[in-house]
């Protein structure tokens, strides 16, 4: 709701998001800086209903898989039909799939997928998509981390909210993006406020000593222990 | 909504969420798998307002990080006073604050957090939490992911779904976990189902054979080359 100018007068990013649950979104999508994103335009999500290209009375979406096996596939000419008739020819935005099968989401993709046009989002149910949409309509599988969640909404949520928040205007300069966990594989050093004393528990002297050398010094230090502690495997990326 | 006696009569699965945004509660939790356990009582959730227990005129959160920097860090007495506050003494679900310095979500832990008793979902804003609070009150950080996001609350419904998904009577008999991403450090391979022929795409013959030891056969190859291809690391955890 800021009265200040947007930057410039181009489209605003913009996320388009295919799901059986329509109404799950904006959800948290729609509080917070997210929220306040979205009614400033500073980028914009449209949602579409997959069933609504489902097939004969029940508007089937699903069947079962060939070769048997439990649960159920979703169809690639209902998904495929609800792309085409949502997305216009050229649209030259990322097509991704939420998939416990793809490849992880990462903070620079995260930063590089901000930087671009927008987004297209498609969530899976049940046992996963029919391969042959993913090929057809050339989806990216995309996995926000190793483990297994009812549908693909929440994932689109996470991928959208970890890329909002990197767009011009969303985070103000309250926050700076270069200290944060990620940037230069290194998890982010504790932080302290006041009290100085807490349940016996004190700030450590450094922090208080107004010694920005010896503060950032520690603050390294802390951040390559703790990272070296949960994370070794950040240190080998470099 | 089902009229099927519950498994047994003790307490469900309970988690209790602290954030500063309760209204993103339960969101896109209320539809779906998630909340028709909601309210088939196979699950329940809480959600506490930290501010209620913020500082002054202003409900005060948090303040300047110590040492300087940019951001605010979130006071460890305010959280420590609405944990004291909502939690009975005693209560031993695990408490997991969620953070990207935490150690990350696996299925397998998703799995160990499902069959205990609950859990305490703390959501961080800002830059953090006061480091004091997260040893006072035995917080465990946890993150979904390497990547930022505004806030822990999707983190938080992450995490309760992957869990709240495994609960008895959630899935049904449609979904075997075991054949899942994940499951075995195997990525799933290919699902396909009907037409036979969707824009001169085939499904592979060996599928509609009906020859189960050679369905079962490519399955377990199209497992291992996928795995392969995008994530050779979860191959080396064997």
């Amino acid at each position: 709701m800021s009265e200040e100018p947007r930057p410039n007068e181009t489209k605003p990013w913009s996320a388009s998001v295919f799901t059986l649950f329509p109404d799950m979104f904006p959800g948290p999508l729609g509080l917070s800086l997210a929220g306040e994103g979205l009614r400033a335009d500073r980028w914009s999500l449209d949602v579409h209903d997959i069933r609504l290209h489902g097939l004969g009375r029940h508007r089937a979406v699903d069947d079962t898989p060939a070769g048997g096996g439990a649960g159920m596939v979703m169809r690639a000419d209902v998904l495929g039909a609800c792309i085409d008739a949502n997305l216009p020819p050229g649209d030259a935005r990322p097509r991704l799939l939420m998939s416990p099968r793809g490849k992880p989401l990462t903070q620079s993709r995260a930063r590089a997928l901000a930087q671009g046009e927008g987004l297209v989002l498609i969530c899976g149910r049940f046992e996963g998509y029919d391969e042959r949409v993913i090929e057809g309509r050339g989806l990216e599988e995309i996995s926000i981390g190793d483990y297994v969640l009812s549908g693909g909404e929440l994932a689109a949520m996470v991928v959208l909210d970890a890329c909002v928040r990197l767009l011009p205007g969303i985070m103000g300069k309250a926050v700076s993006g270069e200290e944060e966990s990620f940037e230069n594989n290194r998890l982010e050093y504790p932080h302290y406020t006041r009290p100085r004393e807490w349940e016996g528990r004190i700030i450590p002297d450094v922090l208080l000593s107004g010694d920005h050398a010896r503060i950032r010094a520690w603050r390294e230090a802390e951040a390559e222990r703790i990272t070296r502690e949960r994370r070794p495997d950040l240190l080998v990326k470099e």
